[in-house]
C-alpha cells in the first residue's frame, strides 16, 4: 500500500489503492491488450498477433522495483513496460512481438491508464455525493422550523432556519455532483495517437481502430488530447469543487461543534473515535479534520495542475510528468472528503435546544420565518432529481 | 485608471477599466435602483420610494477616496455607499430613504456588481475566442499539407502536418469557449438574500421580487449563493482554462520563433513592436510574453479563489473579502491573453520553408500523411459550429 | 490612486501608493540619474552628460497613459520611458542623449525601481512589527497568570496561561521580523548589468560604476541577479511569513471574539467600526478580516512568484513580466496585515472573566501552572532584544 | 516502497524511503525512547521506567495497516502507536507503562519524527549541491572564453561568455545551499510541549528535560513550535528555492539541447538513457524532465504549506494534518531535482563549436569581452568558500 505513513492516515483506502502499482499496471496492460484487438478488427495487425498479445497480457507479471528503476532512465515507465510485455509475447509468438504497442507512445498508455484508474473513484464519489445529498435533505426537512443564529463574519447576524442552512449544503453538493457528471462525460476519453497524436499514419483505419479501442475499454472516443488537456483539467477542477464544498461544510460543523457553541456534532460521541493521545476526555472532530485537510491541499494541487498544463509542442517536458504524480494526490484529497461526507450522511447530530439557547443569548431581534419557508421550498425543489 | 504601473503594461485597457471605481460604483447603483423597482413591483416598498431611489441613483455621485477610507472601518464599501445614497434619496423624498437597500446586505450589492462588471469582459472574451478559432482554422486549412517536425519532450519526434498542429489550437480554444458559455449561463446570477440569504423574511414576495431584480439587471435568477459559490468559481476556473490554452499556444509559438527554429512568428516584423531598450536589432515576441505572463499568474489566482471559497457560515471572514480583490486580477490575466489571441488571429506567420528545412535536417524517417489527413478532417469537423 | 475598487478597501494607503505610476516613475528616473552619475565617476560617460541627465531627470514628466499604451507594443515600459527621457536631455544637451540608459537594459531599470519602491514598505513593516511585538509582550506580562482554555483541533484541551498564548504571538512576529531583516540585507541589491548582466563590456570600470550606483541609491551592490532571483524571492517569501503569522493571530482572535466564546476582541466596541450594512447591532472583526484576507491571498501570490522564477536564459519570457505585476500585490497583502497588527497593538481587549468562566464550564481537570511560568520566562527572554 | 506508480518514476529512492512507514515509525520510537530517558535524567519518571521503555522501543513492532486503520478514527497515528508501545512496555514492567509518552501529545511525536526523517534528506541535498557547484564552477572556468549567444525573451540578445552563464548557475546553487544551511540551523528543533506546548506543568524540569531530549536526538532545543511553524516553513520554502534553481538550469539546458540549437546536453548520448517507447532514434532530456517536473510541482506545494500554516489556537484542525501529508511530497520534489543536479555535475556537455556557429548565424554585433572577464572573476570569487 502506498504513500508516506502520515498521508496514509488521511486516505480513503479504496482511493489509495486505485493508483498503486498492481492496479495501474493492470490498466496499462488493459490498454495494450485492447489496442491490439482493436487494431486487428481493422486489419492493422494480424488477428493472431492480437490473440497472442491478449494472452500474454493475462499472464505477464512485472517486477515493480526493477520497472521503476529502469523507468528513471527514460523518464517513462513505458519503455521497460513494453519491453517486458514484448518478451512475454515473443515467448509464445515471436512474430507478434513487434505488434505490441503498435503505433502507440508513452502518453497513450499512461494517460489512458490514468483515466481507467480514476474512473472507479468517480463512481464512488457519485455514490457518496448522492448519499450525502439525501441524508442532508432529510435533516433539512426535519429542521425546517428549527431556528438558529445565522452568522456572518464570524458574528451572529439574524435568525434563520437550521433546515435552510443544511439544505444549502445539500444543494451545493448536488450541484457539484451534476458538474462532475457533465465534465466526466467529456473527460473519460481514450488516449491513442502515437507521438504526434495522429495515429502515426494509419489514416481512417487508425481512427476506426481508436473507436474500437474506446469501446473495449468502456471509454469515450475522441481525437488525441495529449497536448490539449483541458477537458481532463476541467474534470479535476470540478473534483476540487466537491472537496471545497465538503470543506466548507466541515468548517461550519467544526465551528458549531465548539463546546461553547454546541449546535452540531459530526457524529454522536463514540468510544475510540476522535480520541486524543494526551487527553482522554477529549473528542475531536476527526471527519472534519479530514475534509479540512483536503480542502487545504486541493487549491495547491489544482494550481500545479494548471501550471503543468502549459506544455511544449506535442508533449511537454516536465509539465505532463508532474501531472502524472499529481492525479493520485488529487484523488487522495477527494477520497478523504468523501469519507467525511459518508460520516455526516450517517451520523450528523443537530442540537436544536442549544440553537435556541444561543439564539436567545446572542440573537438580534428576530425576523419572521416566511423567508426561510420560501427559501426551503426553493432549495428542496431544486434537489428533487437527486432525491428521487 | 487603476493598477500598479507595471501591471498596467500587461493589461487590456477595457478589462482594466471594467472594475475601476466609476464602473463598479455604477454597477452597485444599478443594483440598488433595480432592487427598489423590483420590490415596488411586489408591493414590498411604495412605488413612490422606488421612483425616488431610481432618480437618486441617476444623480448620485461618490467621493471615491472618502468612500474607500470609510470602507476600511467596516470592511465593506456598502456601509458608506448606502449612507451616501440614502442622503441623496432623503434630500428628495425623506420617506423613501429607509427603502434604500431594503432587505439587502453587503454581499448582495458587491457580488451582483462583480457579476455585472465581469459580464462585458465575457462578451469580449467570446468575440476574441471566436475570432481566434476562425483565423486559426483558416491557417490550419492552408497548411494542411505543410509538413513540420512534431516535437515531444522538446526533441524532434516524427513529422506531422502543420495544419493539424494549428487545428488543435483552434479546437482547444473552441472547446474552452463552449465551456465558458455553459458555465456563464449558470454563474451570472443575481445575488440578493439579505444577511442569511433568505430575503430577510419577505417570503414568496421576496422570491418574486428577486426574479424581477434579475430580469431588470439582465441576469439569471436563483437562490442566494453567498455562502456556496461554486457556480461562480466554476466560471472563473474555466476562464483559467482559456488563459492556459492561450499560454500553451504562446509557448509553442515562442519556441518556434527562436531564430534557430524560425518556423512561426506571432506577427510579421513591424516598426516599434517588440523593440528592446538596449538592442535595436531585436524583435521580441511581445504578445507571447503577455499570454505567458497571464498563464503564469492564473494558477495562483485560481488557487487563492479555491482557498477563499472555504468560508465560514453565512458569510466568510477574510475569504470572501479576498475574492473581491481577486476577481479583477483574474479578469486582468484573461484580458492579456485575449490581446495575444487577437494578435495571432490577425498576424500569425507560418514559414513553411523553414519547416521543411528543419524537417530535412533533424527529422526522423518520415511517416505517411494518411494519419494527418484523417486527424485534420476530424478536428475541422468538430470546429464546424464555430466556423459557421 | 490605484487598484480595483474592491481591492482598495483592503489596502493600506501608503502601500497602495508605493507602486503607483508617479512613485514608480520617480524610482525609474532615480535609477537613470544615478547611473549616469556613477558612470561619469568612472569616466565611462562625460561628466557634462551626467549633469545634463541629472538635470533632465529632475524636470522630466511623463504622460502615464501614453507610456502604458506604447509599453504594450514592446512588452516593456522602458522603451517609451527612455525615449521620453532622451528627448528631455536632448533639448538641453544633444550630445548627452546617447548617454541616457547607457549600458543598461529594461530589467535593470524595472528591477531596481521595484526594489526602491518596496524599500519604504519594508521600513513601515519593521515599525509595525516592532510595535506589535512590544504591545503583545505587555499584554503577555499582564496576563501571565490569567488562565484560559488551551484549544486543539477546535476543542478544549487543557488550561494554559493567556500570557503564554499572547507571548507566542509576539515571539512569532519577532522571529518573522528578524528573518525579514536578514533577507532584506541580501535582497535590496541594485540591478545593473545590461542585456546579459555583464555591464555590457565595461569590464572592471563597469563593476566600479555599479558600486557607485548602489551607493547613490542606498542599495547593496552585487552582480546582476536578473536571471537568478532567489535572494529577492526569499525576501518576498519571508514577507509571506509575516502575513501568515498575522493571519494566524487574526484567526485565533476571531475565534475568541465569537460571542459564545467572548474571550478577546480586536478592539473595544467603537462607533462606526465594524458596522454592518444590514444589521445595526453588529460589530464585525474588521481588522481580522483584513489579516485573514491577506493570509488567504498570499500563498497563491508566492506560488506564482516561484512559478514565475523559472525563467529562460538571461531574461524570461512571461515569468519575469508576471513578477512585475505580482510584487505590488504581495506588498498590498502585507499592508493589510500590518493594519491589523497596528490595531491589535493599540486596541486588543482580553476578557479574563470570560476566560475563567469558559474554563470552569468546558475545562478539563487543570494542570499546575509551573509549565506556563517556565514557558513564559523562556518566551519573554527570547523577546528581550525586541523590547529593549 | 511508497507512492503511486507514476510518482515513483520521478522519485529519488533514498528520499522516497525517508518517510516510509518503517523509517517514520523508527523516528517516532526514537522520540519516545529519548523522551523517557530525558525525563529520567530530571527525575520526572523513574530510571527503571526509562530503561523499560528504551528496551521496549528496541523490540516493538507495528502492524502498519492496522495502525493506519485505527489512526483514521482519531485523526492521529499516535493513539494506536502509543497503545502498542504501552503494551510492549507493560509486558516487561507494568509500572512503566504509564510513563510512556508522558507529558507528550500527538504533535510532539509527529513533528519531531518529521524533522528526524527530513534530516538525512538535507544532508544528501547538501552533498549534491556541493558537488554541482564544484562541477559547474569547473565548467565555467573551462569555458571562460567560450562565446555564446546571450538570450532574452527567447530571442538572441548579445554575445556573452558561456563560462559566465554556467558560473551564474553555480553561484545560484551556492547561495541556495547557504540559505538552506542557515534555515536548517533554526528549524531542526525538537518538538515537545504537550497539548498546549508548556511541558504540561513540568516547569523548569520540563524545560531541562527538553534540552536532554534534543541532545539525545541530535536536534536543536527550543520552545514548542506547534502553533507557530515559520522556522520550519522557512526551511521548506528555501528547499523550494533549490528546486527552482535546478528547474531554471534545466529549462536553460533543455532549450540549448534542442537540436536546432545544440549548444549543450545534459549528458552524452548513452545506451538506454532517454529512450522513447515509440521512436528508437530519439534521446530525451530525462534529467531535465525530472527537474522541470519538480519545479512545476513545488510552487503549489509551498502554497499549500503556507495555507496550512494558518492554524487555529494551540493545534490546527485540518491545516497541520495537511502539512503532514505535504512534507514528504516536498522532499520528493527536492529529491528529483537533486538527481538532475547529480547528472549535470557528472555529465554536462558543452558544445563550443555550435555556440560559435549560432553566434555567427544569429548574433548581434559583438561586444568586447571585458565585461565577461570581470563578471567571471566576481562570480568565482564569491564561490570560493564552496570550492575550498
Amino acid at each position: 500500500v502506498s504513500g508516506s505513513l502520515t498521508s496514509r492516515t488521511l486516505a480513503r483506502p479504496s482511493f489509495e489503492a486505485a493508483f498503486e502499482p498492481p492496479v495501474f499496471l493492470a490498466a496499462m496492460v488493459a490498454f495494450e491488450s485492447a489496442l491490439a484487438s482493436a487494431q486487428a478488427e481493422e486489419g492493422l495487425i494480424p488477428v493472431s498477433s492480437a490473440r497472442a498479445i491478449a494472452g500474454a497480457c493475462e499472464r505477464v507479471t512485472f517486477d515493480v522495483d526493477a520497472l521503476v528503476a529502469e523507468a528513471k532512465g527514460s523518464a517513462t515507465l513505458v519503455v521497460p513496460f513494453v519491453s517486458t510485455l514484448r518478451s512475454a509475447v515473443s515467448a509464445v509468438d515471436p512474430a507478434a512481438a513487434s505488434h505490441v504497442h503498435f503505433g502507440a507512445t508513452t502518453q497513450d498508455v499512461l494517460d489512458t491508464a490514468m483515466v481507467l484508474c480514476l474512473r472507479p473513484c468517480l463512481e464512488e464519489a457519485d455514490r457518496s455525493l448522492e448519499g450525502a445529498v439525501r441524508a442532508l435533505a432529510r435533516h433539512a426537512q426535519e429542521h425546517r422550523s428549527t431556528r438558529m443564529l445565522g452568522r456572518t463574519l464570524m458574528q451572529p447576524a439574524i435568525a434563520m432556519s437550521a433546515g435552510v442552512k443544511i439544505a444549502r449544503w445539500a444543494a451545493a453538493l448536488a450541484a457539484d455532483r451534476e458538474r462532475v457528471a457533465e465534465a466526466q462525460a467529456l473527460a473519460l476519453v481514450v488516449q491513442w495517437g502515437g507521438p504526434t497524436g495522429t495515429q502515426q499514419g494509419l489514416g481512417m483505419k487508425g481512427i476506426a481502430a481508436r473507436k474500437h479501442l474506446a469501446r473495449r475499454l468502456g471509454l469515450e472516443d475522441g481525437p488525441s488530447w495529449q497536448a490539449h488537456r483541458n477537458a481532463w483539467l476541467d474534470l479535476l477542477d470540478r473534483l476540487g469543487l466537491v472537496v471545497l464544498t465538503a470543506g466548507k461544510i466541515a468548517r461550519d460543523i467544526a465551528l458549531l461543534m465548539q463546546p461553547e457553541v454546541g449546535e452540531m456534532r459530526e457524529s454522536p460521541p463514540q468510544e475510540g473515535v476522535g480520541a486524543s493521545s494526551a487527553m482522554p476526555h477529549k473528542r475531536n472532530p476527526v471527519a472534519c479534520a479530514h475534509a479540512l485537510a483536503s480542502a487545504t491541499r486541493m487549491p495547491g494541487l489544482l494550481s500545479t495542475l494548471h501550471s503543468a498544463g502549459l506544455g511544449e509542442h506535442e508533449r511537454a517536458l516536465g509539465g505532463w510528468q508532474a501531472e502524472l504524480a499529481l492525479v493520485p494526490e488529487i484523488a487522495s484529497a477527494l477520497g478523504s472528503s468523501l469519507d467525511f461526507l459518508d460520516i455526516i450522511a450517517s451520523s450528523l447530530v443537530v442540537d436544536a435546544a442549544r440553537m435556541k439557547a444561543n439564539l436567545d443569548s446572542y440573537g438580534a431581534p428576530g425576523t419572521t420565518t416566511a423567508g426561510d419557508e420560501a427559501a426551503m421550498d426553493e432549495l428542496l425543489g431544486a434537489l428533487a432529481p437527486h432525491l428521487a
